[in-house]
Parts: C-alpha cells; sequence; structure tokens
C-alpha cells in the first residue's frame, strides 16, 4: 500500500480507515460483538456494502482476523488482532474527549472516572477481558 | 446538529471529521500552521475545496477560530480552542499506534522515547508551547 505521507497521524488513518471502521473496532472492543449481523445491527445504520467494505479493508491491514465459527460452519466471526486492540488508548482519549465535549454523550461516568483516576489498570483490565486475542 | 449517536467513539468522529480535518488539526497542533496556504502545502496534497470545507467544518463545530490577521488584515489566521487542543492525547495516541506499526514512520524516536516514558509531562509542555490559546 502506498501512503500519502508516512506522518503518524496520517498512517494512522489510512490504516484504520474512516469513521466507520473504528465503529466497527469499537463494536469489536467493547460491545464483544463478532459477527456480521452484529455489526449492522448499530445504533448508527452501517449500510451492508459499507460493513463489507470496512471489514475487508481492516482485514487487509491487519487489524481484524476472519475465521469460521466453530458452532457454525456457514458464520464467519470476526476477532481483534493486536495491532487492532492497540488502538484501544487511542479510542479511550475519544471516548474522554466526547465525554467532556458532548452533553447527551453514552459514556458511562463510572467508565468516565476510572478512565480519569486509573487509565493504565482500565486498559489492562479491558485487554485482559477480551482474552484470546487472535495475532 | 444531529449526530448518528451519541455514542463516544461516533461523536467524536462525527464532530472532528474526517482524514483530512485531523490532518489540519495536526498541522495547528505540531506544526505551528496558522494560515490557509501552510495548511494547503502538507505532504498530503489536500484540494483547495476539500480543505476549505474542512476549516468551516472545524469552525462551526468549535475546535479552530478564525481571525484577521494582525500583521495582514487581508489574510485569515486559524487558532485552536481549547475544545480542539483537548484532542492533544488522542492524536498522541495515535503516533504511538503508528510509530510501532509503520516502519517508515516519521515520528521522531526522541518524541516516541518521551510520550513513552513520561506522557504527561509530554502533554503540558506542547500545551505550554502552543501558547495563545483562544477559547
Amino acid at each position: 500500500m502506498k501512503y500519502r505521507s508516512h506522518c503518524p497521524i496520517n498512517f494512522a488513518q489510512e490504516t484504520f480507515g474512516d469513521k466507520w471502521s473504528l465503529l466497527v473496532m469499537r463494536d469489536l472492543i467493547f460491545k464483544d460483538k463478532k459477527y456480521y449481523n452484529e455489526f449492522l445491527a448499530s445504533d448508527e445504520k452501517i449500510s451492508t456494502n459499507i460493513l463489507a467494505d470496512r471489514l475487508s479493508k481492516l482485514e487487509m491491514n491487519g487489524l481484524i482476523i476472519k475465521s469460521t465459527d466453530k458452532e457454525n460452519q456457514a458464520k464467519k466471526r470476526y476477532s481483534l488482532t493486536n495491532k487492532g486492540l492497540d488502538l484501544l488508548p487511542m479510542l479511550l482519549e475519544m471516548i474522554a474527549w466526547s465525554a467532556k465535549y458532548d452533553s447527551q454523550t453514552e459514556a458511562p461516568d463510572t467508565f468516565i472516572q476510572s478512565l480519569k483516576s486509573n487509565r493504565q489498570a482500565l486498559i489492562e483490565k479491558l485487554t485482559a477481558d477480551l482474552g484470546d486475542i487472535t495475532a
């Protein structure tokens, strides 16, 4: 892949992609979603063609892995890679910023409090909860 | 403005906008740029119509302020608001992620080292260097 520049702010965005991609990463990291239909059902009403495109780009860029579901061979299951999970600290800062500036934020108070008072512990807890990171 | 959801990950991205918007924020926060032509000259070759649109959206969403340049009344000067500057911690995490995963990253080693070893001090230093935040 040819990048417009290797400025780190540019690289990150060219790699994880746009708004829709980060909503999929949110669903994987914070909402325990794993299947296409679960991503499709999110509040922001992503369209099916955008979702398919973003999943394929996230996979191509090594942020997620697609595998066959153990319980249903016809179903595809999406999991985070370490590279994908490593977006967590950035997503936490994004959450903190929105909690500060959106009066109608859905970010839970308790979450924001633990982010402010003990960021590193929160990162470790979330990472441990996620369990079986793939690669 | 009507948001697709008040999920904090969604709110942030609907507010600061897309890739191009964050490159403008990067130029303001890290590269001491203040003028239209300076943003236009960045490596990623933003087009003039996209730049004009993103500047106007960033201003509308309260991340930047446009004023008349003191030395040249015909020139517009862009400055950060506190709301815009508060994206700094998120941008730093984005930089750290890219430095880890982009073998050709432009992020300086010394910068990444000080981000890893003393994040809070780096945030305070960068904020102090920026000086006259507008609102």
